[in-house]
């Protein structure tokens, strides 16, 4: 996928929680890092000691936020912790995440995954019975829901408060009754459940988190599901209307960790899967097969593997990149894509060359690619994307431009392939997709939300948020 | 190479000039940034527009530290910057280069990429003539040798001052009668000269930094050469008598990036040769070849290459690694190289797996990952080193750890593969290395140090030196 | 007295607000700035262009907050500030003021210089009907109740809440309708209102802001008065039932600074009265009168002029104190008072002092100075206080330590003259600081609270108040 | 006098070592708390334990320079510490004292306090010979001397180095070989001995220090003495040729601490002395006397005495000035001296008033305050000013502004009068101020340097030192 500093795809958010372990804090310290995908603007830890509950949030990386001294403050055998990417919001402190309010019934900390499609008719709503709201985050509609709600249990609240709520979702919340973990009756987003070795329960976007603590993966939160942990252990409910399944597809696409077991199945496996595909619905002469790195890698050697072609790496990436590079106003050119990517040389030169990225967004970066790849002297440039086209925002977590600078939303293949100027371009079917997922010739999807390559949304709009949304807009019905 | 948070074969310095160029500063950063790989500890710039010298110098990485600020204080037409790595010095800003001082002729600075063998016995000489050192830097008694010269002309004085020094140097001098770059008489450490597009000229370590500044890369700064750069353009001589060449091996091994051309040769495909003579050196019955990620990836690339093994990505790099992760020091486990790789679920189990890095420097991290390969299922691991033992410390400029560090320098090759508990272990020969390099079967080493395999170091020491340096003090004869 | 670093006899709040001037923010800079004697431990503004509402706030001293960069940040024509000292909240960056919020009428913001009596009452109930707070001031409960209430308008709603409020409070409110100052039915707190020679009107808790910034002081706002200030100009009005004016006398003794006329009387004027009421009420035989500067160079200076005494200043002191000193931990002394005074060498030697402070909280920093004096040559040390003993804490607003510490409240005037080690020791009466007040022979007390002195608390307390407040805990009724 | 963030006739340096005793960075630390007048831009402490140097410095105030961490790493039982304000140098680090070196005998650190004649000279020869300067203080030739002496003892080459130098210098040296202070043989900055009630010897600028510290003052360093300081205890020698003292009488007018003995006399007591003589010569009908506070106070509370006028404050001070404040760029009003002052209401009106101040250098500030204490009410303002015109640059220490914003070097006292809208203006004469200063009515100058008022230099210039610092420029002898 052409992304992060040049075509503003963004990632949503990460979150982690740990119970019934002495060195909480720093395990999700460590949960969050190995989470830092998932959102790179800002991060925050909530932990609880059985008696106070403390708060490190701020700005930046993980490991620029948490200095061994506010490891120390934050004490307790309990904690929450988020990575967030967000475009609204901005820049502000009120609006990185954990959330933490004091209400009726105490103390209430809550981290959110996922995006709501009614939290402003929700928000009018509060606001109307007079709600204060502190952030500009989706996510504080719940808070509030659950503190106007006259239930007389935490739990008993958050589903009554999550029953008016429309979206996706993953949750984990911590309060002097425990830790509690909610994923949406879509099940939207991943949360799995995972325990320490020497005692704890973990709850975590991804797997990989569990490597690198040493949990054991346990089992995926179903959707619909609340877990209560706490002393006496998990206790679970699935106390909503059980919903089709609708998992966010673009997890395996793009969004989870290569090394991340998501929604039962590994997610390296499926993307090197998909790039056997592509191969497979498209045959070419060429000499070399190369990724965009490293989003392109596992498909690209799916596509060695099936083609036959020769793997090579053919683009190096700049390690240091990822982190705050700004270019300097005056300069006279414009770097783009050359501070991260730089072809080797020589190693090009006269090929036939298929380049293999996750996806492309708004083209613009595939773009500088080709013309890098042609500058190294490929005689051919044949762009190989192992998913469909992308045609349509996503409003349930994943951060995508708007509609119009989707290229595929407005453009043909063939189109986009003359503005990337590559000789050829392809993208995986839909179908080649789920057989990259099932790993099956002949299933079809019953299990996934592939709304933004397909404009099916799962989750249902009222007229009144299609509009504000600017949902289905381009391309009113003409009249010629 | 196991290397940077784990096990500390440290890196030496990148080295970068501008001369004649309105965005001399900003060009210097992007070189600089591109050449970060040579030193992550402190960066510094001086700049000069023809009145006035500006620095700007910090501890830290450089996008971190060259804000849009401290890019515009920085004016002028003329440049030159560095990134540094080194253990001794400190993390004193004192130490960090460019050096710049006000001597007899005006004003100087000076950036250096390298290793003084003799700067102990020339401190204590011009100590004793009065002079006053104000870093714990050996560099910095090439500027005292220069401001105790007596001759008229700046370059005489470099060159005089030059006579005196033993040991490897690439540096550039900044100074009101223009950019001066030196290549010490052996060619120990690289040194390109560039031209760009729009006019300058510009000096680099590596040519990668050519690439991202749109620069053609002209020749290499010949061994023993001096190249003045002023308004009248390129002035150059060889006023020093000649040596063999000694070209550092190293840097195609670990240390340069792949997509520079060192030494007039492309790395990455040096790199990808090794990898094949590895294949061809020893015979192994596998199902997989795995790079450790990212060091291992062209020699393990040519490895499958000639040896029909299928490659594969069998370990995943967490890429917010590289930046400053402090583990918590309370943390009950040692993490170690968990934080930075993670094996893929699925993908190596029940497999007999070779895994192929650049270089193996203690075997503590080796170790980890033959540990981690194991515990992802693997029946067999096979480790495979595209190069030599290190046998020896670099006194040129390479931060290797002490002999004793060095487990190669006390251990057979059996004993290192018990020690990290691999099925088999095999380096590549030092006849394999040359092949790749100068791509032919028959051929010899002429042009190259390689003291750290051989402990043939191609600058003599005097017995003092070699007494200081520790230099063959493991391995008294012994009596047996 | 005894204050600041030494005996934590801590200050309250100020505030200031401006409507109708191009630069608002950088004169609400200017009056936070004069108003720094009020709170020094944090400093907020938020300014609203007509558009968007814009909030810049931090720890620590106003000058160190505001960067031209922020201040640059801060646009439009209206502004409220508040400069803060609290104990409750904690070093917290949600306690520091203003409070902005989102609610259904839109933005609001408020600043706050008091404190509620029933707050903790109301915050149960409001948390019971669902309302989360964000911070832990008594201050959010007033936005609650706005935020909550069924009226209309904003200024109804403001007047309904602050109708169920119980205590002290000078409020400036920033809204889409303007900006609103409220002053509690008593008085407590000042709050006066000027107007800007080139248009704008002023808000502040002192009109000695209003000389700084060349406006115009007009009146004071009424106890019980509402003012709305917005483009038509200032609107009044007088909603609530009228009470007995308890203006906080300790304004005059300590808090206000003497350049700001307080409830209509000059503050500086008031306290060298109060030096002459002193000396008229006790005559002692002395050689020198000396302030404790500076709190006690006025009263010292009347005491001078009514007993004939010659004035002198026999302590300075260093101007840099105020700023965070830290004193090194593992320093061998309590350096204490001497970090902030010094005695002048040879001035008091052989002499009989009379050394003057403008009040006396724990006696622990007379004690010191009273033993300087000594130690400095003085043969007698006479220790006068321009304000009656304080035997009873403030809950309106001055953050005096608990009734314990307050040593008056347990200790006779002959007790306390022992622990602090002077010759004699005499407070002014209750008579004549009414005297200095009124300036007047005959008046009494009609306008005043002087609860701290006299343990009359003109707002009611209900019983679940005192035991929560712990009021009048000591001294329970002994058997004996 | 009008100074600091007005008028910018700026400070000097204060200096202060200690050695034997085990906290002496802490120590230290207090000193240079306590001299922090001397000083407001910079400062630094280096520490010795008898094995290795620490140091740390910074630009900034000395409470916010040294946290606890700093003062924690400055080791050791002897330290050496320096405040600065320089507006040479700039607002660079390598110009921070203490300066600190490595030689041929070891380490070397050194504070001065003072200012040298010759050291533009000096500096071109010893570039000459090959030294390398890093500041651009003229302190720094000092060390190249030493440094370049061919003397086997440190304590030899600095009196060696020190013949070779012209000028206004104390010394604090810190070395291997102990503390040494040295004192030119004017004795133009004072330089006093203490010792510790628990062992351990001080140097320090002002006494004021030891008081904080709880050291015995034991006696001045003498004009050209050299002290070395060890375990050994206090050597004494006085190497250099006698010259006539000339000791600054600007540290008793304006410079030093009220609270300081200086020279032997105390400075409080001489400042109001100063205005007692300036009442005497000068009868004025008036009501009042004020201070321009703090500067004034005891001149005036002194003329008042003399005078029998009633002393009032008739200014009050804003203590939170003095920090940082930079006035907004787009203010569009200039609020100077009203930042800091502010009359205090009603107390002028109607009043005839004599404003005291100790001194007077461009004027600006002057005009400002009559200008408000007339807008206060006053019927009349007369300023008294407690020292004689200056007329002439300071070059031995005192940063003094150029001649020409000298007001009084071109102008008479008439016309500064004009300028700044005075009614009368007088200054003490010279006369009168030596009757303050040895409380004589009849001696005469015999031991200060009084160049700033009388432009007689006590230290020779050479014709080159008087083209270049531009001695004499003004008034050329006019042909009228």
């Amino acid at each position: 996928m052409d992304k992060d500093i040049f075509d503003k795809m963004h990632e949503e958010c990460g979150i982690f929680g740990i119970f019934g372990h002495p060195e909480a804090a720093n395990l999700t310290y460590l949960g969050l890092y190995a989470l830092q995908h998932r959102g790179q603007e800002a991060s925050g830890i909530v932990t609880y000691d059985g008696k106070d509950f403390y708060q490190e949030k701020e700005i930046g990386l993980v490991a620029d936020i948490f200095s061994e001294d506010r490891l120390n403050r934050l004490k307790g055998h309990a904690a929450i912790g988020h990575n967030r990417y967000s475009t609204t919001g901005g820049n502000k402190l009120e609006n990185v995440q954990p959330i933490m309010v004091n209400y009726a019934l105490g103390t209430l900390s809550m981290v959110h995954n996922g995006n709501l499609i009614n939290a402003t008719f929700l928000r009018d709503e509060l606001e109307a019975y007079g709600a204060i709201f502190q952030s500009s985050m989706d996510s504080e509609v719940i808070i509030h829901l659950i503190a106007h709600s006259r239930k007389k249990e935490l739990t008993e609240r958050i589903i009554e408060s999550l029953s008016r709520v429309r979206g996706a979702y993953s949750l984990i919340f911590l309060s002097e009754q425990g830790m509690i973990g909610v994923r949406d009756p879509h099940g939207v987003r991943p949360l799995s459940l995972g325990r320490l070795k020497d005692g704890g329960h973990v709850l975590s976007s991804e797997t990989c988190t569990f490597d690198l603590i040493d949990a054991k993966f346990v089992r995926d939160i179903e959707p619909g599901e609340v877990v209560l942990i706490n002393d006496k252990g998990v206790t679970s409910s699935s106390p909503f209307l059980p919903e089709n399944p609708a998992h966010c597809v673009f997890e395996y696409v793009y969004f989870s960790r290569p090394d991340s077991d998501v929604y039962g199945r590994n997610v390296y496996q499926i993307r090197k899967r998909m790039g056997k595909e592509l191969a497979k619905e498209g045959d070419i002469k060429a000499d070399i097969v190369i990724p965009v790195p490293d989003s392109g890698v596992p498909a690209a050697l799916g596509y060695s593997e099936a083609s036959g072609l020769p793997y090579d790496t053919g683009l190096i990436r700049n390690h240091y990149v990822g982190r705050t590079f700004i270019e300097p106003q005056q300069a006279i050119r414009h770097f783009g894509v050359k501070i991260k990517l730089n072809a080797i040389s020589g190693l090009l030169e006269g090929k036939r060359v298929v380049v293999v990225d996750d996806s492309l967004v708004r083209g613009t970066t595939s773009r500088k690619i080709v013309k890098m790849i042609r500058a190294a002297g490929a005689k051919e440039v044949h762009v190989r994307i192992s998913s469909p086209p992308i045609v349509s925002p996503c409003f349930y977590g994943i951060d995508t431009p708007t509609r119009q600078e989707l290229v595929a939303s407005s453009h043909s293949v063939e189109e986009i392939r003359k503005y990337i100027t590559a000789d050829t371009l392809t993208y995986l079917s839909n179908e080649g997709m789920f057989r990259a997922v099932y790993q099956s010739e002949t299933c079809e999807n019953q299990h996934f939300c592939t709304a933004c390559f397909s404009e099916e949304y799962p989750i249902p709009f009222t007229g009144e948020e299609i509009k504000q949304l600017g949902l289905f807009e381009i391309d009113p019905p003409s009249a010629q």
